[in-house]
């Protein structure tokens, strides 16, 4: 696949996952919760976990409605942990994603319930039944089989052993010297826990065998760590208007990163290395249709915000 | 059935729920989390929400491995709301189940955490899957359907149309007059949709018939807001050693509730009518084995706690 087709992949599935975040997540309820919610999750930030989902599912030939529910229930999983992670009690951070942070905006209780309700919606979005509104009715094509399944690999990406479980040893390590083993158990959940959830939901909408799901297993895990080691990097590297959020901000946290553990460019050969490990494990997989996922390794690890 | 036999029922589905509870609610967790996960969810609470699945599930004949994982996960859904709410930036309760709140014992930002991490195991617990540690292990016999049906019932009460968007609006409402119909939409949301939604969970473990689903839907509707009813009630009538958390809280805050709306006689008819009326949406439903959820109708309004 050519750089320049990539790219129009690219385009059009971020157009994708925006028509259909705007037409799921919702506008109309009372005390502008939903106004919160669609503050916090539309039009920002890089995607990378809808593109994931999406690029599995067309390398596993899955089912693209499913896939398309997948994408906008693990980016508004991403985008709650953002909104609860930006606030007072937490990072105390004003700016994210070019705007100031959801508690700035509609203040700190909003933001908390907000980023509640988008966890629920999440899981809403993966259960389409035909009694729902209009918004859920074209989704009466998932099997609920696979609904199931894409709950439950969501919920536990996202709960103690994933996300929130790397969140609050993040928490606990603030102003800590820790190795590079207990910061990789770190970022291995609070960062690559979902993205790799999101590789295997997207192979979940098809059939795979369990080679091939091995293989995307363990290109998930390479990218998940290659995406927080870079991150970090992009923390020191870069000023906050390339990043669209406060730059510094672990060093100024006090916060362990790959950066501090490691070094500047040791954390650089890591990041390549995990790359290839990812591009390994994808070439494994045997898969024919795997140029997106390849892709958006390189993507990943070469971005610059 | 008699009122002894009925709290033999009671006694012995609490330990049973407690028991599930202590298996699923992770104590292993790295950096305290699940230490504060269990704090806010174990050993406290009437656990109405659970009685009333298993009161449904009875009822309709259901299955009853789904229907305690049900339990377990709108009881979890029910206590992460509790620990957020306590919250500085929201009601800045200190006192809840007789203990100090989770911020108070953890801090806000892990409490914040450990709510988050709740939301997600309620979706964990109602999709167990044969990769699963073995805490899981034995609830492989839960259709995929089931559990799709199950995830989107409690998804959609939890969320923007149900308890979150009902805690938006209770937010928006501090200090300004309500009139009756707001406040009941209030509450429909806020307490209501999770009561409800423990039913229809109960009920969607066995087979019914559309006239059966659509009274046991009246029925908890009606139940929903008699509890909101007569915790409004309580709050003024009780002290905080019976309640257990801090009495007179809504008054403090200038929250509207049915007893500032209609006034504490007035607001103690409404209770009882809307007993009766979840008493005759039961008997419409012409269950054989609706007795514990006919008896779960009265303690909801006769309670004192």
């Amino acid at each position: 696949m050519k750089r320049s087709e990539f790219e129009s992949w690219t385009r059009a599935e971020l157009d994708a996952v925006e028509s259909a975040m705007q037409a799921w997540v919702p506008d109309n309820t009372p005390a502008g919760l939903g106004l919160a919610m669609r503050y916090g999750v539309l039009d920002g930030g890089k995607r990378v976990r809808p593109l994931l989902v999406l690029a599995a599912c067309q390398a596993v030939g899955g089912l693209r409605e499913a896939a398309m529910r997948a994408a906008c229930a693990v980016e508004l999983i991403h985008a709650y942990s953002l909104v609860h992670d930006d606030m007072p009690c937490m990072d105390n951070d004003v700016l994210r994603r070019g705007k100031p942070t959801v508690h700035v905006q509609f203040g700190e209780a909003q933001a908390m319930l907000a980023g509640d309700a988008m966890q629920a919606l999440a899981f809403e979005v993966l259960t389409p039944t035909a009694a729902d509104s209009q918004a859920f009715a074209d989704g009466e094509g998932v099997p609920p089989t696979l609904q199931a399944r894409l709950c439950g690999l969501l919920a536990r990406a996202a709960g103690h052993a994933g996300m929130a479980g790397g969140q609050a040893i993040d928490l606990a390590s603030i102003g800590k010297p820790l190795d590079e083993h207990t910061l990789r158990d770190m970022h291995h959940r609070k960062t690559g826990a979902l993205l790799q959830a999101s590789v295997l939901m997207g192979a979940a909408t098809g059939t795979t065998s369990d080679a091939e799901w091995d293989a995307l297993t363990d290109y998930g895990d390479a990218l998940g760590l290659a995406f927080q080691v870079v991150d970090d990097i992009l923390d020191v590297t870069q000023a906050s208007e390339t990043l669209g959020k406060t730059a510094g901000k672990d060093l100024d946290n006090n916060k362990p990163t790959y950066v501090t553990v490691l070094g500047l460019s040791a954390a650089r050969r890591h990041a390549a290395e995990l790359r290839d490990k990812a591009q390994v494990a994808l070439r494994r997989s045997g898969l024919a249709n795997a140029a997106c996922l390849s892709l958006l390794a390189d993507k990943v690890v070469e971005r610059d915000n």
